[in-house]
């Protein structure tokens, strides 16, 4: 192709750029002393030329939803990205240079801390999964014309996670994805499993319906068609396989070994600067995005929670499936997800009255995750669901979701031994220390249908990552549909003037205590029962006084190993709170301590010990 | 292609045969009165002529080491699993009816509760990147002719651990392994992405390296040829993808939605026997396989463990390296494999030595963990590395490896906000409440080198889950390599007969605890601190010990969220413990609450208020 004299002065301006974006990435990486320069220096053309041509983003407005997105997936060639953002104006060298420095927002990895990063990466393979949700807002809910670009490395390729993302885009035909793949070759300790085996990317990506375009990734010609080309597919996804070098541009780092995530030292600086034309301070207009307007999620209609009658049995399921549905029907705003068990978690209540607003996101835990993260950065309210047990496998995106300052809710059905004869690998057993280990989180765990309802709909307003755990079985509703359950609140279920020790439960084990509390009424044995269905953040101000209340009895029941369940909560609640000192408090933990097998739920309950009877016992014994 | 008359006896018995395991499949669901009978029956003809010809397997001696390998990823299936044990003459009738019962070892989903079953099943995609490590011992370590068979569904296809294993099939050119993908068309709530697309999962697994069979998966002839060549294919996995009807043989079962997971009721049972030609006895000899040696693992030779010299300062993540390398030169069984970080875990020191037992596993920790759960099978030791912030990527698989009664040993890196510079994405900071909470797991976190490396060599001789946790910074050596370190155990490292406080630290936290005692004596304040490095079991005795000897004023720091970690751990096993009614303990717990960012490892420490100078004021505070 004949290149006129107007692409020779642009091709030489990317050039120029791209040799920018390589020296300021060595500059703030050799100053912090840490990073990942050369894995930077790689794909320094490829965004050379995007952020020149192709992205339309607004750096003054990043809430402008004509914006489109861009999202490092390869997260630690941050270097190169805060070079972009020095490239586009947005931030001064001397911001640049604190890179990884202490209360600086260009940490090591990028994080929504700065304002034009979307999601935090940098545990791999989690990009792209994000991006799916982003993609499927604009294709699907939005319908606005922005663009959703991926940098991905080379070796986060190995991740299943990223053929998830390959799977879901090309199902949902996301025309508006682009995945730009640097196939530096080299990752962390060596050789990637494929190398510069482009065609080996090409015919896996083709398999899961992707549009695949193979360049060089240092040929600026190349990848500004590439770019062109990309933009003008339509009904499916596109990547751009690009053959580059770790390093690029410097004598003695590009494509050599052993240079992964180290900067080069000071005195070595100035020859590397110089191997790449010397130092610049190019500002580029980066193309802003056509005027959009978002369009309206509609007005808030009075919340209709579903009611249900004291003494109904109930599943918790079925009422978290009814309340999400009656949010749907309030707020446009709400959407849903789930890992093809809407049938069992009964998310497909919503799904078939609102089937616009839900994702099928098949058996992908992680990518359901993901997406619910990126339809939390266009704004939605995304509620994800699958069985308890099964958000273990998605436990890498939950926690980074925490760094990405998300705004989702999480699910999760059959907690516990009590859903009976499916057995250990369908029952959630540590979700509850799984997810209060993630900061910010909040932990529900209701027993009830009505008390359930109300959670459903705090979570809607609660920011952060929220978990909702429920249970399979019926249970009785227990509590009227005009009383109130708050996050961080707590019911005493049962109380009287001469309690003998204070059981506190949630869930399933709410109404073994009630038994419980029958059965020793018999003996003229009266306790107090607390469920603890906020078991992040906890009621602390009941647990003690209702200790105090018991002679500082206590007996915690649980249907979840005894590790960092309701009991640890508890128990940590109550030593942090310094508000006692824990004198006398003789405590009976009850929890599954012995690996379940299958039968009915009651069997299961009897045998892990958290069954009425068991309480019972317990309270028998500290009462002795 | 020409029938024989004995081919027509055989493709008659077959028929019978896969009839029966439909029959028995039913009947046994049916009596339970849960269960996934039409999952099963999409299967059966795959299986009955896998069982009668091409399995080769002893029942009398499930440890015969020539035995092949059958692993049903999709372990919802358990009902034909069951019915072939029936069938094969390895369990009765009778116990087949027990199927789902409490206490009966056919629980709902396949365990090694079962000698038949290598590993746990039912959370899907797991199968078959376990058997990526059966088959891995298989073609490098054994070398013995064994195959390894894997029946799996097709909405578990969806599962990116399902590509990964594909990924590393392919890449390790497995042609001991041999996928039947039941092709039912048919999820839990509707159809598969794919449907019966099988071109489309043909694409794909050919992308990936494999040997691909497409047929009628009820077809006896075309099953029966399929294995035929399947079992001719060298240097490539191979995948058979067969079309298949869930329900197949009952009118009204058969490829109909709203069956899945469901039996048929009693009365309907008889009307679906008697099409299937009514119930059937049949008893066949499974092909045993030729008598093998199983290859020598050599002698154990006294191990050398790396000795290092109070006061140096050696990273816990070095000598995790150097101990597993010394493992590898006294045992033979010792296998390790890493998530393409072995240069930062150091088990690279182990893979320069032992090439041949080492297995990268790129970064796909999902299999990584299961290629260890694989390894386990055949009775090696593995273990498996990566940062302790990924091994959250393999929660799910770890999960399940304790249903699998799995003997695995984890190593997670780069634990805390101690590792600096590279922020929040790479610091673990959930994994001790994520390991602690796993069924019978052992949880480990050393401070000091010789302690590190004591450790390592516990962990090849304990059963379950262990899981090391390691610090990226070089701490100073503070135990001599002649001290010994036993897993339940702790150390107390500071104490006098007038300790206003004990100081319970592990890992980094330790050397920060030290530096506060160095503070607090300048104040002629004394404290006992205690090493609490084996977090679970955790020592008791000690933790008791040490509180009443102190007061009961109690601190505890932690580089890790205050959720499920030490803290939690300490306060869990003191209410435990039954001997202390926790009177008069003053608990403060320091941990991290809010989300570090970059900086380096002292000022993270510091901001964390984990330092040595928050945990002299927390003793003074306690002490006032």
């Amino acid at each position: 192709m004949a290149v006129t004299t107007d692409q020779k002065t642009q091709i030489e301006q990317w050039h120029e750029l791209a040799q920018q974006l390589r020296v300021d990435s060595l500059r703030c990486s050799t100053e912090a002393g840490s990073g990942h320069p050369t894995s930077s220096m790689s794909a320094a053309d490829l965004m050379a030329v995007l952020m020149s041509k192709y992205l339309r983003y607004d750096f003054n407005n990043p809430e402008n939803p004509g914006n489109d997105h861009l999202i490092f997936s390869k997260g630690h060639a941050s270097p190169l990205l805060y070079s972009m953002f020095k490239a586009a104006g947005a931030i001064t060298d001397e911001e640049l240079m604190t890179f990884r420095k202490f209360g600086s927002r260009l940490q090591g990895h990028p994080t929504p801390a700065i304002p034009w990063v979307d999601v935090a990466t940098g545990s791999l393979g989690q990009g792209l999964p994000i991006a799916i949700g982003i993609a499927l807002s604009g294709k699907y809910l939005e319908k606005l014309p922005y663009r959703v670009w991926v940098l991905c490395g080379d070796s986060e390729m190995a991740e299943g996670s990223m053929w998830e993302a390959f799977q879901h885009a090309g199902y949902y035909k996301l025309d508006n994805l682009i995945a730009i793949v640097d196939v530096n070759r080299l990752g962390q300790r060596g050789e990637t499993m494929l190398g510069w085996n482009l065609d080996g990317y090409a015919e896996r990506a083709k398999a899961f319906g992707w549009h695949v375009i193979e360049i060089d990734g240092h040929n600026l010609e190349e990848i500004d068609r590439a770019y062109e080309e990309a933009i003008q597919v339509t009904g499916q996804p596109t990547v751009i396989l690009a053959r580059t070098h770790k390093g690029r541009g410097v004598s003695f780092l590009e494509d050599k070994e052993g240079w992964h995530g180290k900067p080069i030292d000071k005195d070595s600086l100035p020859k590397a600067i110089e191997e790449l034309g010397g130092e610049r301070n190019i500002t580029i207009e980066v193309p802003k995005p056509d005027p959009v307007e978002a369009p309206s999620r509609g007005e808030n209609k009075p919340l209709e929670l579903p009611k249900y009658e004291v003494g109904d049995s109930v599943a918790t399921r079925g009422a978290y499936g009814d309340a999400l549905k009656a949010l749907g029907a309030a707020r446009g705003d709400v959407v849903a997800l789930d890992g093809e068990v809407s049938n069992s978690t009964y998310s497909e209540r919503f799904a078939k009255a609102y089937p616009d607003r839900f994702f099928e996101m098949y058996i992908a835990e992680q990518q359901m995750v993901a997406a619910a993260i990126g339809l939390g950065v266009r704004k939605w309210v995304p509620f994800a669901s699958t069985f308890a047990a099964f958000l273990t496998r998605a436990y890498d995106f939950i926690r980074m979701g925490a760094i990405s300052r998300a705004n989702i809710r999480l699910c999760g059905s059959h907690a516990g031994v009590s859903i009976g004869e499916d057995g250990p690998s369908q029952m959630g057993l540590e979700d509850i220390a799984m997810m209060r280990a993630v900061h910010g989180s909040t932990v529900l765990y209701p027993c009830d249908a009505n008390q359930t309802a109300q959670l459903v709909a705090a979570m809607a307003d609660q920011n952060g990552i929220s978990f909702l755990r429920t249970t399979r079985e019926k249970t009785p509703v227990i509590y009227s549909s005009d009383e109130e359950f708050k996050i961080g609140g707590s019911k005493v279920v049962k109380q009287s003037s001469n309690d003998v020790a204070t059981v506190v439960a949630a869930g399933i084990t709410v109404h073994e205590a009630i038994k419980a509390y029958e059965e020793l009424q018999k003996e003229g044995v009266s306790i107090r029962i607390v469920d603890a269905y906020s078991v992040k953040p906890i009621d602390v101000a009941t647990l003690i006084e209702s200790l105090q209340a018991t002679g500082g009895k206590l007996v915690i029941a649980e249907d979840h190993w005894p590790e960092g369940g309701l009991g640890e909560a508890v128990l940590s609640a109550l030593a942090d709170s310094g508000q006692v000192s824990l004198s006398d408090i003789k405590v009976k933990h009850l929890a599954v301590r012995d690996m379940p097998g299958s039968g009915k739920p009651q069997e299961l309950l009897d045998a892990a010990g958290i069954s009425a009877k068991h309480i019972a016992n317990a309270v028998r014994e500290l009462s002795k």
